[in-house]
């Protein structure tokens, strides 16, 4: 046979599927397992967005514009505008699931062989779509220790050669829940212009931060060539299955660029466009709600987290997952044996070994990703599972 | 700024892109329009999968798995069976279109300089996608004179280089309409053995076949492990807006390469599945009155336009394309006019000229599609638009 493609060879699987066979058979068993290791968020979606699709009267499920329904776009533009964004419905495309506005930014900006720096741990989908497109990772990397905080710039700055071409950010992060300050995005934007660079900035959290507001890449002066944004309403609204995103640029070449990308695979998704066009209506207490509710899980999560012994997590301003530390030699043989041979009172929990969001070899090998998104209650459970395990399991540090 | 990518100055726009201004002039003038140049049909989605979609009880529209619906894969795998094709849901990847289906496809099998047979005229996306994947398009000329069959076997085997790894074609053939017989696809089978290639085959017209039935390559003996088959049913069941398709190969080692691809965008539509597992549902009446319909906008076209002088046709066996050689010099300047210079009774044409469909220089300068997606009333008149507009076009041949 013909054989497989290198690319395809050099494709990461998902660092959590050798997990899953054992979570499948704790499941047989009868074990209850809480699943803090996803990102599917429990949130239900607004029924503004249901509303909308039920009441849909087309008989025939068309193609939409390359770049997304123009209707849409001119929406979005103003939902960006209150957020003090000076964008317009000509500076975005809309793309299906931020997923495919990373791989338009890559595709459209990057040549094979070009690198990028991405402080880590990083969205572990990041590396998938490198190896798509032939990129290069090259890791910046943000300690635990600093709550990962950015590194100093001089830091940055020696990771530069002639090959990067680019930096990313995810802010809020997934998987740190680091939320970046304006002063941190402003050192980013001199790095980029002394050194011609473009920025990507994956946003998809933006309404998911605490404590203190976001700041938009967009709004950042004098680089307004450089910056790609990257969106997605899958998490913003809690509908993760229909697959729409956003690249939102100023710059033109690059609206033009994706554009061609979006034409070859002719439309994103129509029933998707709806659901996301309608949930631009929901109201602002919507948000507070649904934020009060991560805020509240937070809080109990990450004390309970620092409450049993050995265990740190620092306090994430963002998104709605943390990276914890654990007194443990190996995460990942900790997660499956949390799965293979271990319960209490029936239940267990899944969670995503820390070492897949790294791209530095043996880093984060003593830490994990939670997500909180589920029920405080659930939570609780999770927590004093976490907690017993931790008492009894044999390969300690 | 920094510069936009290699691939980004390659990708191919649309190659009816440039006459779309044109054409809002004359609708902005009050010139009705016969849009002959798209491949969105006028049928209406199945009730049964609007139905579905009204019905679905669901709060949050959540990720699918990667792969898509375990459901939805099990009922393909059964409607396939239906074919006397032997595939298990195994052997299937739900995709974001038939789209997402050729391009996981090449990034499985095929390295960067890598190069594909395509029969010529094809599908102009192909480019698209190859510029995607860096893979290089070699175009097997197969011409109007001979109905656009599959040219003789050693015509083949001459553009087989080290380079070449594969065959990719369209069956039924957009924009030709071209069936392939039985006999075609065994050489082609013969060669793809003796030469180690993979056979693409995009069926996405499989059940528009007419006068002969439809034979999948899936059907062919001792080539299982090269073999891909791409699907969609954006145009089976008139719903091009869902993004559903799928990856179809009985290579193992594909499916689980192209499904890391697949994790890496984490999940198909979500909402589109619910639809498209629905319309597998359609009665057999269903495909019955459609295909008799599209039948009859053939014959009707397909001899109206032999009738006008100049102008020849194939009669195409599948698909709802055909390509019409007009007695012009240039066919991008005859399409342009006809928006731009022309009208009969307020009305006029949207053609998409041939060359767009040519990787060959200079190749099908005198030819178009047409797109027989619209009402028999509305082809007559387009017809008779036609016939008028070359009775005065003053650059004939």
């Amino acid at each position: 046979m013909p054989s497989i493609s290198i690319k395809g060879e050099l494709m990461p699987e998902s660092p959590i599927r050798k997990l899953i066979p054992f979570a499948e058979k704790a499941e047989q068993k009868g074990t209850k397992i809480y699943y803090l290791n996803i990102g599917q968020p429990d949130i239900e979606t607004p029924q503004i967005a249901l509303d909308a699709l039920k009441n849909c009267q087309d008989k025939i499920l068309k193609y939409t514009h390359s770049a997304g329904n123009s209707s849409y776009r001119n929406k979005l533009a103003k939902y960006y505008q209150k957020n003090s964004i000076i964008i317009s419905d000509e500076n975005i495309l809309i793309t299906t699931g931020g997923s495919e506005a990373i791989i338009f930014a890559f595709n459209a900006c990057l040549n094979p062989g070009d690198e990028v720096i991405i402080p880590e741990p990083f969205y572990a989908n990041y590396n998938g779509f490198a190896v798509t497109c032939g990129i290069k990772v090259i890791p910046l990397r943000s300690s635990i220790e600093a709550d990962f905080a950015l590194p100093p710039i001089n830091e940055i700055e020696k990771l530069i050669t002639k090959n990067i071409k680019a930096i990313l950010i995810c802010n809020p992060n997934n998987p740190t829940g680091y939320l970046y300050k304006q002063e941190e995005l402003e050192k980013l934007r001199d790095i980029v212009l002394k050194y011609n660079l473009y920025l990507f900035s994956d946003e998809v959290y933006k309404e998911f931060c605490y404590d203190r507001e976001h700041y938009s890449s967009l709004k950042l002066e004098g680089i307004d060539e450089n910056t790609v944004m990257l969106d997605s309403v899958s998490k913003r609204y809690s509908e993760c299955g229909v697959r729409i995103g956003a690249l939102v640029t100023k710059n033109k070449k690059i609206i033009s660029t994706a554009l061609k990308f979006a034409q070859a695979r002719l439309s994103p998704p129509f029933l998707g466009q709806i659901v996301a066009e309608a949930s631009l209506d929901v109201s602002h207490e919507y948000f507070t709600e649904v934020i009060n509710e991560y805020k509240n899980r937070r809080d109990f999560l990450v004390n309970a987290l620092n409450e049993i012994p050995g265990v740190y997590s620092p306090m994430p301003k963002g998104a709605f997952y943390t990276i914890a530390r654990l007194p443990v030699k190996d995460a990942d043989h900790f997660a499956e044996w949390l799965l293979k041979d271990f319960s209490f009172h029936n239940q267990t929990i899944m969670l995503a070994p820390a070492s897949g969001f790294y791209a530095s070899r043996n880093a984060g090998n003593n830490e994990v990703r939670i997500a909180y998104v589920l029920k405080l209650e659930d939570l609780k459970n999770a927590a004093a599972v976490l907690k017993k395990a931790l008492e009894v399991y044999p390969h300690k540090n």
